[in-house]
């Protein structure tokens, strides 16, 4: 089928490739001349047959959303927007609502793979009525992993289901990666484990926690062993933080995203003001020294 | 090649099998008549052609200590004892010394796969000399998955090296199953999620969060929606433990495998005196209402 | 000086009696006539002399809102009104303004000390300007300890910085009382210790951990030695929560808040949902048992 | 009455000030001779009318052992020897032992308050016979704060009970260190507050939180505002090690405990190895920066 597709950085890009692949006919469309299809997105809408089905993939947030008010004005009623960034669950309801008053559908989808997603496929999960997901199935099926429909994508509920999916899935993703760190730091401090990165290799077959994401450590570490060339400075997008929130807001215990997230926040940190605290309440009350700012590394 | 094998559980039988299917020629103990190929470990022995390689897989801790303890007595010099238990990894060096005494080789190997070994193979994490370890290899090349040796096997360092690998796995394994598990809650626990089996079930196939565990997990909310038939008490085994323990000597800050470790001994309580002690401090100063005894459910 | 005050619950009926003690003359309102002044909220502002203050001291979120909109229209251009509650920081400036467009200055002020400040002092938290702080100075002197005032009250910054640093104080409070709280099960769980409670008695003077919290602990298990009488189940007033959400907010880590807002979010669970994941994962895989529905105590 | 002191550091040396201005007789021995009142533990034995109390106060750990194997040489049948140092309880058995098969008694003392014992008084907790307990009891009650006994002083229960005591109050006492830091770094990071040692400093008096750390806290604040002076580097004593480790023992879940032991880990890394890991697996999957070696500051 025919597909609009707004966004093609890092994840666009390669989802135009798969869908073309899979024989549909997709219309880019990005403010970078060197990969746009069209000129702009009025130009976009021009290009496309009505009713439209146009994909947004840009990065969460204030692009998302002036992305998804500007294309209200130039799509039709009838026409069908996907959201399909990183967009917080509790904006979908606003822009469901936005494009509904112009005849607009909605569907918000959670797109996981990252840049393996070309070849290996994407996971998708995806919230919206069952009408809409069904004419947008051809999309989804092209996206993602050959195999049953079940094992790779899901319509997990109405509108904002995906996007919520997809943050569980990342806060998820959060704590797996600590998991994983975690036990690599352990490996490469005992003078007993001769090469950790071979360690992490083994896990990768047979073992109860092979994955991809380990898969992805052994190789990490065979590229930079003992990572000596990168630091342990971490951005979060936004995901891990909404989880711990919409758990709070749930009430739902969640200690290892948690720590998994104040980890991040941490590596970004030069010098932590709590353990400065800590150091000083402990100078008070026992006398202990403190290392002073002139004698730190 | 000939192989004695002491324990034939959950683990050692099928491992026979696999070992069997592979071509070596098992001879098993095990004190249950159903299950042995010999009567006594001394029948064990006396059937084995010197030099021997016996794999011990019994309980970890005063089981293994003491069948290894009475295999030291009817072994002779030259042959070559495996463990292939969740021992702790402090035991290796005293069990090396006692057979070595005795002119008998030792290796520590962690086997990982649960249930599916058999079919699937087992991950492999041992300790010990290099030419010990060349002896066996015909073995663990059985038992191990299909493929390149290093994604199932490793050579992890000397004596213990096996077992302390095994014993981070597993410590990393206990912090996965929690990050997965806090995800399930988090989709349980959200309207908006129609189905959270579904979900995972999605998860199987693209995503970052994919692995082995994973599918797991979705097959067993398949069998048991909701996990209606079962509590969340949860025993621990001791690896979890000693990696906690492990990482406090090693000064390795581990707050997710931490955090899951005290998860299980919460699991197990009826009532947890922390939270007790909480509730009468509310109390104390605020006049906040606690609940009584009576009042529980 | 006159005061209004708005709610005689268990913090306000003692406010009033401390700051009557305190030589102020206080009028109060609370819908309930066996504590209330005066029959109505116009009955209040017709008994008070402009320019008026009037504190209002009830239960935060819509009874604050409330009150708050209704005190609006009574209340005269010139007049103060200080939201002692345990008001969200966020929903000040909305306050502010909203009197502001009336003439009415606003205070936020964060009060602790439980139902022992009426004989302690409560200590106070405001936020506003200084204008405004300096006109309530007397009720703040009345109702925090006697002693030097900046040890017992802050004028923390601009509106909202009374509550914020209240809320802040609530999140400490949390991960305080789960510090005794760990300590006390610990020295349970020990065969060695003979009494507990003689422990947290002998705390209380001398030791690095004495505090007023430990103080209430010792006391309450005085009351009621090993907590028979009472459950675990914790309630949770908002503030810990708005703790860790602002925390996510400002990039803080803050590990001991969050697991100790965690642990009472558990403390409210029959079961908890991600143990039994867990508990179903480790049957997966390792055919571990696991504990039925019906073998439950 | 007479008592031997042995160690002249920081504790013991303002100990032997508080018992002697309490009228007790302090014979105290130390290497240094600038603070030594004998020149060996020989003369100190000797200067001692028998049966003999001895106050062992050095540095736990070999220092401690090496320090009562020696004693154990020089005492005689009938005299009492007292470790008030931080010795982990499982110590204490062994070295009553020790002394015992010279007829010495022993009594394990946890000796809390720092610096600040001397004019406050020490928080006492000791293990042992009543009959030994009794008689040290003039010592005790010269060393522990005015007031009465039970709030400054426990006998906990038999031998290690002391120490395991002190090691629990250790442990809550990391635990309460943080909770403070981490509401100092939230106000310290909210534009809102305007001055976050002011907030502490009012929180020393009428508020819940209120305690001798929370005093101590304001105080290192008002000295170096901002901590610009000091990293967070914190060592760590063994205490809070220990304290986890019997927490895994006894099956006690202490995540808030776990969480303060783990960041002083932490505050001693340049880089942390699970950040790198971290970081590293974002890049793999998602093609996410990480910050290079050279770009760190």
């Amino acid at each position: 089928m025919q597909l609009g597709l707004v966004g093609l950085g890092k994840m666009g890009f390669n989802m135009r490739e798969r869908l073309r692949a899979g024989g549909h006919e997709v219309i880019g469309y990005d403010p970078r001349p060197e990969v746009t299809d069209v000129p702009s997105p009025a130009a976009l809408t021009d290009a496309l047959t009505a009713p439209r089905v146009v994909w947004v993939m840009v990065p969460s947030g204030s692009v998302t959303h002036d992305t998804i008010v500007a294309l209200a004005d130039v799509l039709s009623p009838g026409d069908l927007l996907i959201d399909g960034g990183n967009s917080r669950y509790t904006e979908d309801a606003k822009h469901q609502k936005l494009l509904g008053e112009n005849g607009i559908s909605f569907i918000d989808a959670g797109v996981s793979g990252g840049v393996w997603g070309l070849t290996d496929g994407y996971g998708l999960m995806v919230g919206g009525s069952a009408d809409d997901v069904a004419r947008a199935m051809p999309i989804f099926d092209a996206l993602r992993p050959p195999g049953p429909r079940a094992d790779g994508f899901v319509h997990a509920g109405p509108t904002g289901a995906g996007h919520f999916a997809k943050m569980v899935h990342n806060g998820v993703e959060y704590a797996l990666m600590t998991a994983y760190a975690e036990g690599y730091e352990l490996l490469s401090a005992a003078d007993l484990i001769t090469d950790p990165q071979a360690v992490y290799q083994a896990w990768t077959n047979g073992t109860v926690v092979r994955s991809w994401l380990q898969q992805l450590l052994a190789k990490a570490l065979e590229e930079d062993p003992g990572f000596s060339r990168i630091t342990g400075y971490t951005e979060d997008s936004g995901e891990g933080r909404w989880t711990v929130e919409e758990a709070i807001r749930l009430r739902v215990p969640v200690p290892s995203i948690a720590a998994s997230l104040f980890a991040r926040f941490l590596s970004r940190q030069d010098e932590s003001p709590t353990m400065k605290a800590v150091a000083a309440l402990r100078q008070q009350f026992g006398g202990h020294a403190v290392k002073r700012v002139s004698e730190s590394g």
